[in-house]
């Protein structure tokens, strides 16, 4: 059939398609959230890595291979002890930076078993991690310390994906999807033609305004607004490494209520980490410029996120389904539009990554 | 072990044995039931392409490969607008042809963004795919006329059957499995030679006489007749392509009741399409030459068809699995017995498609 | 990262690590229970085969491919007739030597049909089967008379392990593990460091000597002790063959009551069969050298051993899932200790084999 000879490609490809390996290393990638970081030890795929995470009895974080050196069992199935992790088979004994410190059925320690440690940070609500190179560490997580500021309202959720990151990237980054996947649920329905796209040094940036129309219901009740006054809004986008990215709805109320503001900040974040093969961690965040918003109104609005982004991963699943069961696999027409600006820079700023790391993958 | 040699082989082999592809693209094949196919799109595997079928709002049917050529979203997952169908990400949309007509986001519509699409036909109960080269259309599809002829009563059924789709083939030219497989279902246990096989043109057929015996209670309600009651039958078998075969099943009654009909006719269909890698659908349909049959003996009927064929269906899962699982595969003996004449020649029939595509599949 | 240097290896590696064929195929494996194969046939998975079980109407046990040589229906969904297995889809049957001598729907019996049959014994409560040359048959099964000895009450379990066999011999080799992994269950917490290892011959041998101290409470009820009464132990184990080991709990009661025996046995044994890549039949038995054992107290007895086993299951299975997902698979350090002395004989005793065989597996 005609699909059997090759497609003409377009525009900048995704580095291996979105079938392979095609994450840097070399970069702060989110492990978890801080409050799943506790003393009792958590497994979890990052980079295709088995990690055990866990928090020292001091409240420093460790991370490490989840693999005991002596017959490979998941340390991640072990217990905590002071700063050290214990190996649920034989009661192996281990340090914050992987060295073996007792190995209870000898008298003597086995200086070679040695696990690789992983280097971790602590920045707003997240624990990060380095996965790559530790002497290639040129920089701290991203700034992130609105989530846990007093004057916002931090709010958010996690998906387990089985996508590649990527398209979780390129969803996040171009918008123009909104009017159409959720349609009923962002109801903002405005959102049909592309921002501008630029970059500010490494970090991409987007930019729009739009005229008087009503809010998004998922953020009213936010900053308390009636979900059908018209406002207006400007959207910023920004994306300061591959593993995190911003979307800020600023909403001017031209006409306030007496007493009550007229500007408001929503900030979103979208948070990815490669796990396994083809699957992607994804946090996001959601956070008002509203101190101490009650509680029935986070709660109101994750449902209406989590009921929105639930349309992502159902229809992001199965674009990654389709393409991993055909065939044909990336063998296939991909046309660039005008509201591909953000993602194409997405994808020109992992290859500069990849290549920085010595991996060009075609 | 002994089975680690290499087994002697007689008479023709399924090409590429039951666990790669294996089918001719330059025909045509089912890709639903005719009531399947309506304004809101379907996703189909067909020939391991994913596939999206719609009905216009115009009656006509179309059907393309199920990938947006933007960003590889499953258009099945969009809606119909007249004659387009809408992408769920972004809205693009396109024409039968699949030829983009609209890009939302944009004013430009992007000339390059052109879908594969199929031919279709509707055909008897059934909407009809040919997924080859369209040059090569020399034929329309079989005549299943019958299936809507009011002078019969027509029912039909579904299997996603999870084997290779010439198991299932030579599962219904070669009926002497009636007496071992559907001892108690069936109950033709006369069935126990083979018949007479012999090509007529391009079209398998077997031909087969039985004495005096009751006939299967399957189907008895549809031709009024009591379970007991010895009948002549001549059993007539046809596949005039690799996609449909016939079963008729003539019944003489040398002793009618009064004013009842002495002869009648049971059309047995059997249409598989391949799907996915291992993967088969699988529409049966069983015709009576009576007009409107009770609702009752038709639900009886095939609640029994049902119950019978639940047993093929088992058995050739068990058979594709092992096979799947040994990591011997293919590589054991294969006899080939007298009642296999109709199996063998599919497998002829089969092997001379793959030639005349410049396929030849060992 | 630095996993992906290679890293050192110590020691005796397992041949093909833990994700490929690594077992012997000229030894007596267990296929089942005895009481497991009936004349019903039963099918089982047994190094990588698909076998057919059954028993013949005069007693005798025969084992055959699980492919019928016609179609390669599986032999385990049909019945058995006298000494013959009957083929569920054309009713072709077959000998306990896996010889034609019946094809119903034809007058002549194919010759050529004739599916690879394996030796079976029948020894203690088990089934056996040699999978390999059977001119290669140098020995019988190991003696496990005392399973069925009448002086001994016997109890056993089965697990469908998703490991390499090798996983679960080292792990039932290496018993200081019972103090960490099953520090809530065996509570048999003295046992910290590594016995004597030797070979008798071609058995693997371990004994160590414990001072004053309480019964593992799993085995308390079955000599009559109370769980917190001081008593002196040896353990000894052997394991004759690849196929099963033994872990002989010999038990001094320093302080009888009055009337009551001083001395007891309490035989574990652990039976292992590769069965599908990855996956192991387990078969663990307990017996005690006490005649009939009361029901409850065998209940009791076996529904504490199986929590202890559900220990080993969940982190054996947690183990090789993990190293199957890593990408970097068997490149990982391993490093040995003192108590690996059975596990590494093990490793040993399996090489040996595999030379044998002609098989030097990396």
């Amino acid at each position: 059939m005609s699909s059997e000879k090759n497609y003409p490609k377009t525009g900048q490809r995704i580095p291996n398609g979105m079938l392979q390996d095609n994450y840097p290393r070399n970069m702060w990638w989110v492990a978890a959230l801080s409050a799943e970081v506790t003393t009792k030890p958590i497994a979890r795929w990052i980079l295709e890595t088995p990690v055990v995470l866990y928090r020292l009895e001091n409240g420093n974080t460790a991370a490490m291979y989840d693999r005991c050196p002596h017959r490979w069992a998941p340390l991640s199935e072990g217990h905590v002890v002071g700063e050290r992790i214990v190996c649920p088979y034989h009661g192996m004994q281990f340090d914050p930076a992987g060295t073996c410190v007792k190995a209870p059925t000898q008298e003597m320690t086995p200086k070679t078993a040695k696990i690789p440690a992983f280097e971790t940070r602590e920045a707003g609500a997240f624990v990060w991690i380095w996965m790559g190179d530790k002497e290639a560490i040129d920089c701290e997580p991203p700034d992130v310390g609105y989530q846990v500021d007093p004057q916002w309202t931090f709010m958010s959720g996690y998906y387990d994906v089985a996508v590649n990151w990527v398209l979780v990237r390129e969803n996040v980054l171009d918008l123009t999807h909104i009017p159409f996947l959720h349609a009923s649920t962002f109801k903002q329905n405005d959102w049909v033609t592309a921002p501008d796209t630029y970059m500010d040094g490494e970090t991409i940036c987007y930019e729009q305004e739009f005229d008087l129309a009503p809010l998004s219901p998922l953020f009213c009740a936010g900053m308390g607004l009636p979900e059908d006054k018209p406002i207006k809004r400007k959207q910023i986008g920004r994306m300061p490494t591959l593993a995190v990215s911003f979307s800020d709805w600023n909403v001017h109320d031209p006409a306030p209520e007496k007493g009550h503001r007229s500007d408001f900040v929503m900030r979103g974040c979208h948070i990815v980490t490669p796990s396994q093969r083809g699957r992607t961690h994804y946090y996001w965040g959601a956070a008002f410029d509203v101190p101490d918003l009650p509680a029935d109104v986070v709660e109101k609005t994750r449902k209406s996120v989590i009921e929105a982004f639930d349309e992502d991963k159902h229809l992001l699943e199965k674009m990654q389904a389709q393409i991993s069961n055909d065939p044909r696999g990336l063998d296939y027409l991909e046309v660039t539009l005008g509201a591909d600006g953000g993602g194409i820079k997405v994808r020109q700023v992992l290859n500069k990554k990849l290549a920085q790391e010595g991996r060009s993958l075609t």
